[in-house]
């Protein structure tokens, strides 16, 4: 039960503090985040967390993050469901915390006609720089298998995995630092969920690709690091 | 009597490197460091004295964290005031530092009519970005809550204690990406004190908001660690 | 053969996240990540993969530091040839697919009469900021020479070797940092092969000073390492 | 012997990364590091050198630091001579090799009538901001000050030792973020040597202050650390 409180206030971190970032702090004229702070930020949630809860739940924060360990053979088939809705909650939560605050300031409204409302995802017309609905998948399909080769290989028992938070919380700012402008950067269907049930409209029709497409990923990067990366031993 | 001496330079620090990366660098034109720059800032002075007083005093620089500390169970609650007392006077000091060396500018003058001067907090119209005093309360709670989870849980006995200084300024960091248009960032009452004596005027009436919303919050994250987060065997 | 599945991954992962961020970010008007992003990123894909597969394969990534790691005599002969085999083919995959997601842009073409496209490397009038063929050599030779004094002195036995991800990692931001503007920065002869391979032109027929360069000043600052600076009973 | 190769090639690094980055990415229109990307790269340069040669000479890269260490009681004075005059060698051989490549871009020219003309410090007119000799001085003698107690905290033997790394290297890089726009700060006598002996004039007549203010807050730092925080069974 711990667990799941563990992936609940970790993945309510991930998105008030990467979503919240994007939301209130990207785009101030000259003294705004921009894309790199908002990468900082993602990251630093992961980061963060990992060390604060990662020894309660394994932190993952991110239902293909659990798709893929299961893949990889280190998280056990009958906690999926459990942690993917307790990390859809709490991505929920924390999106309803950023709109009551998000709604303090004067003139506030989500308009959800333009790409990347309210830290949204999106291909086609709602990519931040007009990326096709193929180059979003290939993109979120290859950014989460590494994610995944990057977070099976930080936690092998052969590796320093002291240093496993760092190397997975930076390694998703990375991730943003790549992508923001393809996809505003999901491999994370929790943290798209949360936010397209806020925004609604053609965001929230193109949900699905956040879905499919990072858990696409997660279960190839799981198996790559199982099976052609991992030394037999541990098998 | 050492631990207090600590306190003393670590919060002292913290503003000083804080309040004076925003004061000197934020917001040259074209070069300056911008709201990345002073997140960065803010945390590294965490980090840094974490890693070099934090194993005299703890490390809390910050009277919110001491309190969330408290109501966690790992502070005893007898050296409250005399760290609170400590990280003020430090606090002032800092500012009284930083006041003399930005007075070595010809022209340098504090405008207490506008939102930010000199560093200081505020909300409604003293909010960098303009949001209401309740977007502001519950911005300062949520975060210095999440604060202490993440200072609660990096220093669990179960935990890689050695990276908590690493968690934890990173996490200021990442608490400033979010939150410095909110309220140019808090979280923090002694860092809300030193500047607003030095502003005076209507931030020094909004000081109260940046001691309640940050203290309710450390209290409630050093609470719901102890009693939702925390393995039995430890209470 | 793990380790050079592992090479290739690695390597991947290094032109994917590196180059990549160059080409869909690093522009992008008043929100974009810059140099300073870019730089971020190249580091943050070594600090990755050496986290990951390092325990695997030592975590080269990068032509010119196995040549080095050999000359200072922590990696056999035997094994050159392979790895940078694998390295190449890692660089040219990821360029390829790096490719595929650009052409889901509508206009997108690459104009190799342009200094720095498709992030490729250059001297004189494809030098980013214009500077001369043997100031770009020099420094590629300088910056390469220093990588190989970080890589070799953080993973000297008496050293600690655990955070050698980190200083090697950071490392190579740093090195971009100081030279993006200067040649778009190679020190990794693999990296600008994949880039040149696509974008073809003279940043193709320039393509020699980057194997000749990073590989000159890797020698050296493995040399120098393994002669000057470790310690004898090391030899 | 090693000891001092290790403080030549240590502060060589820290000129040519920390200053060279200055030189030639910080001002770049639109895609250039600005004052933030100059403060990480000084300190990457000195967390890399720290973990790659800080087990040969313990990593001082820096006069000021040596005082400060010898004042601490970490340092012995027999070695003070030696160490300062590597540093001084290595800063201004990298100095020289900046100076080369920079010359590679037609154009070049170094304007010793402008604040900060290739990285050097400087006071009052040659202030980048503007801030008089009496605000500098006070800044290079807190900030140096602050970054021994971190330096002497760090490296405590009661201390997490392995990370002093990433905390004195993170130190200097806020350091920077503060201060650059005050004096483009020095807190390092070798790294304002090199500067102001390529750029002569008037930035060299105030090299004075860049060599009295960090000396003497170097001194107060490692007295203030030893005096005041180290416990008692230590002295």
């Amino acid at each position: 039960m711990k667990k799941l409180f563990a992936e609940f206030f970790g993945t309510f971190w991930l998105v008030f503090g990467g979503c919240g970032s994007a939301v209130f702090a990207a785009g101030i004229p000259d003294l705004g985040i921009g894309f790199m702070g908002v990468a900082l930020a993602f990251g630093l949630t992961v980061l963060t967390m990992a060390y604060a809860v990662g020894h309660i739940s394994g932190g993952h924060f991110n239902p293909a993050v659990s798709f893929g360990l299961w893949a990889g053979g280190r998280f056990s088939g009958r906690d999926l469901i459990p942690y993917i809705i307790s990390q859809c909650v709490g991505a929920v939560a924390a999106a309803s915390v950023l709109y009551t605050i998000a709604s303090g300031k004067a003139g506030f409204m989500i308009d959800n006609t333009q790409a990347g409302a309210f830290a949204s995802n999106g291909y086609g017309a709602f990519s931040p720089s007009g990326y096709s609905l193929a180059a979003c998948f290939i993109a979120e399909f290859f950014l989460t298998l590494f994610f995944l080769l990057i977070i099976m290989g930080a936690t092998d028992k052969f590796s320093n995995g002291k240093f496993a938070g760092i190397a997975i919380g930076l390694g998703l700012t990375l991730i943003h630092l790549i992508s923001i402008p393809i996809t505003n950067t999901s491999v994370n269907p929790a943290r798209s969920l949360s936010q397209a049930v806020f925004v609604g409209g053609e965001p929230l029709g193109q949900l699905w690709l956040f879905w499919v497409a990072p858990i696409a990923g997660a279960l190839s990067g799981g198996f790559i690091y199982k099976f052609v990366l991992q030394k037999n031993d541990e098998v």
